[in-house]
């Protein structure tokens, strides 16, 4: 307890936050609570309430700072090449590795609940939509689909790869393990690709 | 408390199986606890586990029958139509509806979790597998897959359209809603199937 008190404001944000994902890491959302918190940082439960309203929005800012971190593979995925097609796999397939090494911070970017009748905050959205956007140039250029219809591609594509990642991590599909994963990933990506470029393509064209 | 010792072990056993079904209904897997169960039933919790080893082995029973529940409607999808692609854009459809209409107890399929050095039971295990075969033989007939690549067809497929209702029930896409939900699984299905045609078929026939 020889803490209390030594921080400012912001110092106690980052500590809280930092403890908050060690013990998401350790034991997954549900070992989180204020008082888990406090104890590793040495402050009262009560000292969160002073910086964040509830336990939620602590929450929410460590998956704020889970988002950030996955987008920087995915984005080296993208800029490691200019064919759209590896650029979309790449994206993929990186997205896949940080659900498998880092798979509570990332299953509680998806498994954290507001109560019924609360909007997500505009900063987890705006991440939500970084990641989508991601993939929706590369997807344009491999398919031409633009509007909706590259919209609905981008959240099919993701969605996609989001299940792949969260049967395989939760041992629901019997090829189990880090190679179903990517096994899995390419399969979709693949066959989805060539679905979308062979349905955009003119008819007279196939 | 009058019912106690009224019933019989099987008797007992659903009416755990019932009360546990409704508090994952109502709060979701989060809201179960053995305390709460016995208070439905009007038994001490400790009756619980005269009857099931612990509260996990509860949760995979309840699971085990929503599991059966949820095949119900896929198969009578599949049976609907001679048409292959149409049996799998109806058993994803099926899914989906299912998902949405029971949310708490369709996510605690997935989200519920054995402690680690615990293998899933066969009898979840087997009832997974019975969803994928639902829609093996569609998968055959409308792409000639076979083998090792007609099973991951069957589990990439499953994933992408369980990833659409996750995110979507979890209002992580930005088209939020049920006609979100079904727009995004048709364009998955569509495209995943268009794209494994495609690619199944010998090049000269392409």
């Amino acid at each position: 307890m020889a803490r209390r008190s030594e921080h400012t404001r912001e110092q106690l944000r980052d500590l809280m936050l930092e403890a908050a994902e060690q013990l998401i890491v350790d034991k997954g959302l549900a070992g989180l609570s204020a008082r888990a918190i406090a104890r590793q940082i040495g402050y009262t439960p009560g000292t969160i309430y002073l910086v964040f309203a509830n336990l939620d929005e602590l929450i929410l800012h460590v998956n704020a700072r889970t988002l950030d971190r996955l987008r920087v593979p995915m984005q080296a995925a993208v800029a490691a090449t200019d064919d759209p097609e590896q650029q979309l796999l790449g994206a993929a397939r990186a997205y896949a590795d940080f659900a498998r090494s880092h798979p509570n911070l990332w299953r509680a970017c998806f498994e954290h609940r507001l109560p019924e009748d609360v909007a997500g905050p505009d900063f987890i959205d705006a991440r939500i939509a970084q990641l989508v956007e991601l993939i929706m140039a590369p997807l344009a250029r491999v398919s031409g689909a633009e509007g909706a219809a590259l919209d609905a591609a981008a959240q099919s594509l993701w969605s996609g790869v989001h299940g792949v990642c969260i049967l395989t991590l939760t041992g629901k599909l019997h090829m189990v393990g880090g190679q179903a994963t990517e096994h899995l990933t390419d399969d979709l990506v693949t066959h989805y690709l060539a679905g979308l470029v062979m349905r955009a393509a003119p008819a007279d064209a196939r």
